[in-house]
């Protein structure tokens, strides 16, 4: 076996967070295409959450996303929110891994995003063409789904309790910060 | 004079370019708060153009923008669409400017952008809070100043025909590049 994750792999927790931990370029020495072909939306959403814890434990805000190859599986960019670590007033997990992705064509992607998408990120989904978005937590954040719909892209959601929680925690820790990030310092 | 431009600087083209190239941090060290406080509105567009053209010289979309305080007239932040530069599918005048001011209270500050704002960018500026916009080129594109009015931000229209004559060469001689960066590769 040439990689970590192979065929003979499970795709246990501790794998999906080393996936999302590893630099997108960097994948293919740590998993092959069969381990790839093993991943459904279960554990793509996963990979957004543990993208999401990384940016908490950094002291940020936890959201991630992850940008897949719709027909492949492939991982084709990931990432989490800066607003802390990088000083940057509009990161969200959605800008991060369309950044990662570099300049592609997205409406052949699938966009797993750990939270439901804010009002920018939104309306970039749509004008960059995505055609699928699986968010991970309507409980905490939710309304931009019917708005995505109506431009005609499918929207699944697809709740993953460990990103729910990790969410409605920061939000108790850090209620500024999280306002901070929806609306910018003004708001405060 | 500790500085090179100060209160006995004349406001010229140079003088502005200068100022355009210059990190955002190190500006004290080339200008002080007198030659600062003889800037006007047309100036503020002018270094945002001067932006934008340095961003066409590196091959990429020339678009640039300036924030400043409202109040001293200080810049406190500014850059250029860097789609080519950094491979960005997202990475516009309005949102270099905001990433290089931080995490200020925009509130305070008036947004100089060469051109106007994109649908994604016009939201970002309402949801950031910013009060007062500045609208460089209103010939090659346009729209999304009634909404930002709608939302209760003072939108004064200031064309530079320098930026505006930039911005039509730009779309003549690279038309894709310039769809891509309005609307992403999926609508090549």
């Amino acid at each position: 076996m040439h990689t970590l994750l192979n065929e003979q792999s499970s795709v246990t927790d501790a794998a999906l967070k080393a996936v999302a931990h590893m630099p997108t370029k960097s994948l293919p020495a740590l998993m092959d295409s069969a381990f790839t072909s093993a991943l459904a939306d279960a554990d793509y959403m996963r990979i957004a959450v543990w993208l999401a814890s990384k940016s908490y434990d950094e002291g940020g805000c936890p959201i991630g996303a992850v940008i897949v190859d719709s027909i492949t599986g492939e991982i084709l960019g990931k990432g989490h929110n800066t607003l802390v670590q990088d000083n940057d007033p509009y990161d969200h997990g959605e800008t991060s891994a369309m950044r990662d992705a570099g300049r592609i064509d997205f409406s052949r992607t699938t966009l797993y995003t750990s939270l439901s998408p804010c009002g920018v990120c939104a309306k970039l989904i749509s004008m960059r063409g995505f055609r699928r978005v699986v968010v991970g937590d309507v409980t905490n954040a939710s309304g931009t789904e019917e708005q995505l719909r109506q431009e005609g892209i499918h929207v699944d959601e697809f709740e993953d309790s460990q990103g729910v929680d990790l969410y409605a925690r920061f939000r108790s820790e850090k209620p500024k910060q999280d306002l901070e990030d929806w609306l910018g310092v003004s708001a405060l």
